[in-house]
């Protein structure tokens, strides 16, 4: 493992100066090579359905994990349009002359090689590669075992598109050892790998956390709020409550706790109650809310889960500032918005709630980099430092300096 | 340890937003209140330097640890700075429309509560405490146990002058437990901190960076070459040689390691090794160094060794890329320099050498806040992700995403 991650910094430095003309060439040819071989791929990934059906997988998750040859189609869509975006790398970001005539520039560059470990779609194998190769990084990707065949099959196919332009094909690859040791390894190993993103449930990320080296991007949880205070337009209010619930329950930038300013829950709640029974949504609600409307009693756990399901606890607060302490203790800074017409109330939640993205009304299900513009994105980053939020191609670079003297010594 | 901790991340979201001018007076009364308190500064600083004397400390430890009247002026002076810095929180970083009227702004926020652990110099608490007000965060600040006394006094002040205007005394804190036990619930209190820099030796980084589970920034040591290639000045090499290695050898942006393309060895050498011999540098060369000048044999491990010191080890290579190989494999990524006239020859060097800061004809002692005119300076990351190089003020600084709505709904 440590031999093959030291060829992998190895061949970084190569990927890193690729022009931009030769990586958008080779992505599209990427494309192309993946609807050539689209009955290879099905092929394989039927593999993988056999398998799901012999372990019982649940219908979402075999959903997941499906491949057609329209789906092919969309990853190779998606790699033409990586390929289509500007090029992150070379960038000056910053740059002047200091007194003593020193011309100091700072300018973007690949992270290097990048370890990225995620779960079953196998579409975020072909997505990430052409990420990572279009920002000049070479990929080591863990997918899920219940891909196995799939992801092998893609990055079989991606890799051979390198070969065929005399390009390392281990910039592209799958972890060799993708037991749990295998990861242990690929995450301490800091003199080879610049940067883990992990993608999934709590227990690979808490593992991740615990056990890297290697400076982590994380992609947690979203216990994302939505708070309607006094002075919110009521309709407004209704409309982005139930599309933050249950136009897509099952990602993390969908709504799971709503709080409501008591001075407007005996008029809002009814008819978000009835809204969200017509949606079939479970409700959970303190002991005020349940004076208002007939639903189930949120524990103290509720406020503290992620469903990620058709469920919504909701809790009445006095005033802004106890919704904004109620968010910072409860939520995991990924995205929280508050419903009003008031200047200063949405100014102080804009400035106090800390959380990567903060909305004023507008549903926090456009947290997403297709939604922001950025583009195709490796995820949504609960990290603070280097990437928060959509996670776009810009945040797979680093910088360096370069300083262009005439014989200045100190 | 835990509920301190906790305390801390609460208080930091008063300390967030703080006003500018707010600081600025409160970090210009911190200065006023080092002057006026100098005596009872100097007078704790004796203590230390009482046990430091029966430690029998080193001198030059010792002279870290002094202070005198005039260091303290000194440490007033660098936080009158610090408050003339431009305010590094709530700048717009990127903004823009989406199609469906989204108004995103990317705005720079304070990190949170920052833990710094440090060595001997006491000035580094005062500056690193006004460096993190200044950047609205909490610190939490480890110094050397050699340092106690003295650094016990400095927070006392200006702790006082944040009680005097009414905000949170633990804005500025020591580690409340200073044991090795007490640094390793520090670095893993994650839910509480939100970023650890360590500063020190590589026993310390080491450390930090195999238990935190906080993100880390590591000041770690620079192993810093120096190329003189092909088509060097002579003038320029010889000078800026000598500066990389003995203008203050104990610093991390100092040479360690020279390297000389083989064509100009023989004319180059004998000129360097009569000016280091003047400056008493301690030579130690290759094989082919060692045909030419007469100096120590240089063993494998001397290209792995941050001397220091008044050592250098030299090393004649065939041409650019022997060079950047061997900075890449033996570097630290802290800065490098490549000194010559030849346009590509600079070009490839300064893009294919993995470091913070690559130089074209300057010495490499420039890798310095002040120096780089960012101001003061927390110190020299030798990470490679969120602050890379001379880490100033806006490295204290994180970003949130505002989202302006209007019912937009997905």
């Amino acid at each position: 493992m440590q031999q093959f991650l030291e060829e992998s910094k190895k061949i970084s430095r190569e990927i890193a100066t690729l022009s931009g003309e030769t990586k958008n060439k080779v992505l599209n040819q990427m494309a192309d090579a993946l609807i050539e071989h689209c009955d290879f791929i099905v092929h394989n990934n039927s593999k993988d359905m056999k398998e799901a059906e012999n372990n019982n997988l649940s219908l979402d998750l075999k959903d997941r994990l499906l491949l057609t040859a329209d789906r092919v189609k969309a990853m190779a869509k998606a790699i033409r349009e990586i390929a289509a975006l500007k090029d992150p790398v070379g960038k000056t970001l910053d740059g002047w002359v200091t007194e003593n005539g020193l011309n100091i520039q700072k300018v973007s560059i690949p992270i290097g090689v990048i370890g990225i470990i995620y779960e079953s779609r196998p579409n975020v194998t072909s997505d990430t590669a052409a990420l990572c190769f279009k920002s000049g990084n070479v990929c080591v990707l863990k997918g899920g075992k219940e891909a196995h065949n799939s992801n092998q099959a893609i990055a079989n196919i991606l890799r051979n598109v390198l070969a065929k332009n005399k390009l390392p094909e281990q910039a592209i690859s799958l972890l060799p050892d993708s037991s749990r040791e295998g990861v242990a390894k690929l995450i301490t190993q800091d003199k080879y790998v610049d940067l883990i993103v992990p993608r999934g449930g709590e227990a690979l990320i808490k593992f991740v956390s615990q056990n890297a080296t290697v400076p982590v991007v994380k992609h947690d949880k979203g216990l994302c709020h939505t708070y309607i205070d006094k002075y919110a337009d009521g309709k407004k209010a209704l409309e982005i409550a139930i599309n933050a619930k249950c136009s897509r329950p099952g990602v993390c930038n969908s709504m799971e706790t709503l709080l409501v300013h008591k001075e407007v829950a005996n008029y809002i709640l009814p008819a978000l109650h009835e809204a969200f029974v017509y949606q079939q949504t479970e409700l959970r609600g303190c002991e005020e809310t349940r004076k208002i409307i007939d639903i189930q009693c949120a524990t103290v756990e509720d406020y503290d889960t992620e469903y990620l399901a058709n469920i919504l606890s909701i809790k009445i607060v006095k005033d802004v500032n106890e919704a904004i302490y109620h968010i910072n203790k409860h939520g995991s800074g990924h995205s929280e918005c508050i419903i009003s017409e008031n200047y200063s109330t949405i100014n102080k939640f804009l400035d106090e709630v800390d959380a990567a993205c903060v909305y004023a009304n507008a549903s926090t299900r456009f947290t997403d980099g297709g939604a922001f513009g950025l583009g195709a994105e490796v995820g949504i980053s609960t990290n603070k430092l280097h990437s928060r939020g959509p996670m776009g191609i810009n945040d797979l670079t680093t910088f360096k300096y370069k300083i262009l003297g005439n014989g200045q010594i100190r």
